[in-house]
């Protein structure tokens, strides 16, 4: 593990889950001299501050001064208008990044409202479904991907500090557009987010009551992630709707093939059929970090 | 922890995940004098015996000769072929259990093939996606829960002895029907199985790459089981394609009304339905063990 980059000043906008997780891994590693709290409201921040997660919290953009990084961490469509916000009071050149999990055409929007501070925008593939910097953790981001969407006139300097800047929370850094992130994560983060919510939705629109004391690890891992906060998915499906709704209908149609093949009633086809997708899983899962 | 039963020789049926953790937990907890292992290729059996996991192997029922107990992990269709070869070498009043993951009628015709053995059928929701004993674990049946179906007719003595084992080995054990113990794991079990598996064809039958190397929790919790044994999970859904094919209907149903939501463009029903299947979740998540 090497030493890290050393941040004088880091603002940490959205003190949430990631964010707590940001604040909570620079201050044990050591990567910050300061870790500021930014939010909106002093009294959801201020024990955050009594349990040390960061020195030093404030509901204002001034918070920022002197910043040398600031790290967006709260709801994907507050950055455009925090980045305008931030950027008459950070310093020239400080360096801004975010952990939202759209990007597409919202990055070239979030360059311009950055004006003079050296905007990279970055997804670390982490979280979990219990929200709030008090679920956070130091760890959050070790062993995670990490994507890094530059745009083609992204400052170099800025966009290897930023990768710098993950790799040293843990981190596996790769860059890509800002498109071919929201066509990856919709298929390998949001698909599987919607079926989880809608089979979580199919069972509590069933009428009978199930003890799900007797649940075993195929509910709890397959709508696991259905318990995620409803109002950042709602957001984050609405961003590509058209993508989602094809993954829907591709989910649809496997679910309709093995329903046929339950009535047909061959062991044979239907194995078959599971091979497929159970290869599938298996060499997938062989990609996994 | 009480000291649990002690056996002097349990047969495990079956060296598979299950069968092997069944063994391991016995001798970890030095529940058993000896561990036999059962199966029908001393080849497959003999690297378990030399690693130490059952104290002798036998590849004929002979082998359960003066067993006092014997539990079924293979197939669960071949535990009525198994209880009649097992019934003529077996002490009379040998108590006998199993793992399979089917009730229903079957458990009925399991009691006639055991004749004077004292069968009680029982489901511990343990497993993984793993097989084969090289990946079992002692602690397998810590916390799981486990499902005992008499019949009416089933001796009470052998319903408490049968219990008392599983909870030696850390389960926590109801007594319910053979009929509501399919119901309840059609729908705890099955259909997240069957969703699982219509994911993760969807994504095997989309054309387009994807490097899910960048995979978060998403997809690996949703489609993890779907990494499970197609033989097995061929011949589990075929058990009850009725409820099985209702379900996956209920699943289809809400994927449309999501797309819809989706369609529509506004997130306050979109958030609406999000937050039912998420309250469902989260409230289904405190009932689990």
């Amino acid at each position: 593990m090497s030493e890290g980059p050393k941040f004088k000043r880091v603002v940490v906008v959205g003190l949430g889950l990631l964010g707590g997780s940001v604040a909570l891994a620079l201050k044990r590693r050591k990567l910050a001299r300061r870790v500021v709290g930014l939010g909106r409201d002093r009294g959801r921040l201020r024990p955050a501050l009594d349990a040390g997660l960061v020195d030093e919290i404030s509901v204002k953009a001034e918070g920022a001064a002197g910043a040398d990084l600031i790290v967006l961490c709260g709801p994907f469509q507050q950055f455009e208008r925090q980045l305008k916000a931030l950027a008459p009071v950070a310093p020239e050149g400080c360096l801004v990044t975010d952990v939202g999990s759209v990007k597409g055409p919202l990055v070239a929007r979030w360059h311009q409202a950055a004006g003079p501070l050296r905007f990279v925008a970055s997804h670390p593939m982490a979280g979990g479904e219990k929200t709030g910097w008090r679920n956070a953790r130091a760890d959050m981001f070790e062993g995670a991907a990490c994507l890094i969407t530059p745009l083609t006139g992204t400052r170099r300097d800025a966009v290897l500090a930023i990768g710098r800047f993950w790799q040293a929370l843990g981190a596996q850094v790769s860059l890509t557009s800002p498109q071919d992130h929201d066509r990856l994560i919709g298929r390998v983060s949001h698909l599987p987010h919607a079926a989880a919510f809608a089979l979580a939705a199919a069972e509590a629109a069933d009428g009978r009551i199930v003890d799900f004391a007797w649940a075993g690890k195929g509910w709890r891992d397959t709508t696991r992630v259905a318990a995620s906060d409803e109002a950042l998915w709602a957001d984050i499906f609405l961003h590509h709707p058209k993508a989602l709704q094809q993954g829907l209908r591709n989910l649809e149609r496997e679910s309709a093939r093995l329903r046929a093949l339950l009535q047909a009633g061959r062991p044979r086809p239907l194995r078959a059929f599971l091979r497929k997708a159970s290869k599938f899983r298996r060499a997938a899962g062989e990609q996994e970090p």
